[in-house]
């Protein structure tokens, strides 16, 4: 058996998130089936991690393991993207060591979210329209005092089956580019929800109704019911994952 | 009566083009509805131009006179775009003289074309997956070529109402922009079907199964069975309009 890393973009306006469940789009399913056509054998991938229902992925890595011998990956990758519809990209196929995991290799994954300025019929679908306009130097603040903290149990959905609530920020701010406000995080993982919970709550302190010492008490708490609410998941995307030097040298 | 100039954005995916007509929607429809019932009065908005079924506008201007007063202009823009849909936005309403037109006093239209150069689940509802990709070099060259001509009857429609045929062409080129090629082009008029035709037709040059000679023989024949296939109107944004500086200064 090779192990491969597939690496794709989806667009998740259609799909009930990456993860396979019955009776609903998922993107994981429809990589499985196209990979089981095109490699004549039962091929289950295995995603970087979770994406909810609606929310995109710019960046996404999962990998699979196979016995049929394949002389050229990029071959696999360009049959793969006329068996897959519109939503789903490939971009990349290579072979890696069997004990590099789409999941548990990754040292970081990065999220960005994305707010329209004005109503804008192009970008609506991928962007939410935020009215009134948040302050963005406020919500930097915010973003500033996230690495304070690594227990963020107040951010995360109830009753998911994580043993610790532990993640550590490597980097999170919001930028205006103009057309948008743009967040970006990246830490070594994310409780479910977390990132939409997050903006909702940085929303709320932009928008003046939220100090910032009323911010860090909602991440004391450890306490779900008190963070703000969530944001839609069509404005989000994945946006990046890291690996080790090693594996990033398979390309 | 007072007539005002209004700068929309239109997402045409889900329009047949701008003008209005029996049991299908159009922008210039839509537009009309929210505006009488904002106003309380029958507006009928004239467009700049008509769009086809599917293109966009990113850009586009309309002009309607009305003898409500309208002390704020910025306000009714504001409820206008509660009123419309997601894929209408609303910029700028501005009141000009009366003898200003939004067709008649235009003095170009630019157009855009967008192919993708590789699969993308993000754009392909705005951009056409070209294979094999044309060498934008050759298609260059035929831009330049455009430039002798003025009349473009093998890139009309065939059977409208026009009198004649002759367009001036101001700008026109290809551009490469790392994930897309982008076709830019800017005219005093443009035929209906014009842009799409030229797209189809360069693509077949840009894909080394026609010459540039063989390019300039089908604008002199004056016949658009000649020409190549019109490409998807998915792709297409109408972009940009100028006006003379008087009513530029109106804004």
């Amino acid at each position: 058996m090779v192990r491969y890393f597939i690496e794709l973009a989806y667009n998740g306006s259609k799909f009930h998130g990456w993860q396979i469940q019955p009776d609903a789009p998922t993107v994981q399913e429809e990589l499985n089936c196209a990979l089981s056509t095109l490699l004549r054998e039962n091929i289950q991938v295995v995603g970087a991690g979770r994406t909810d229902t609606g929310v995109h992925a710019a960046y996404y890595v999962a990998h699979f393991d196979t016995s049929i011998l394949i002389p050229d990956p990029s071959q696999v990758a360009y049959k793969l993207n006329r068996l897959t519809g519109n939503d789903i990209a490939i971009n990349k196929i290579y072979p890696v060591a069997e004990d590099d995991h789409a999941r548990f290799s990754a040292l970081s994954r990065t999220y960005k979210y994305f707010i329209d300025k004005q109503k804008n019929p192009f970008t609506c679908t991928f962007a939410w329209k935020v009215y009134p306009l948040p302050d963005i130097n406020l919500m930097n603040e915010a973003c500033n005092q996230l690495f304070r903290y690594t227990d963020f149990t107040s951010f995360s959905k109830l009753h998911t089956d994580v043993t610790n609530n532990n993640c550590t920020i490597y980097q999170a701010f919001w930028e205006d580019t103009g057309q948008q406000l743009v967040f970006t995080i990246e830490a070594n993982r994310f409780l479910r929800n977390m990132v939409r919970a997050i903006v909702g709550t940085m929303l709320q302190i932009g928008q003046n109704k939220l100090s910032l010492e009323g911010f860090c008490k909602i991440i004391e708490s450890k306490n779900r019911c008190n963070a703000g609410t969530s944001v839609p998941g069509h404005a989000l995307f994945l946006w990046d994952i890291k690996y080790p030097e090693k594996i990033v040298n398979r390309k």
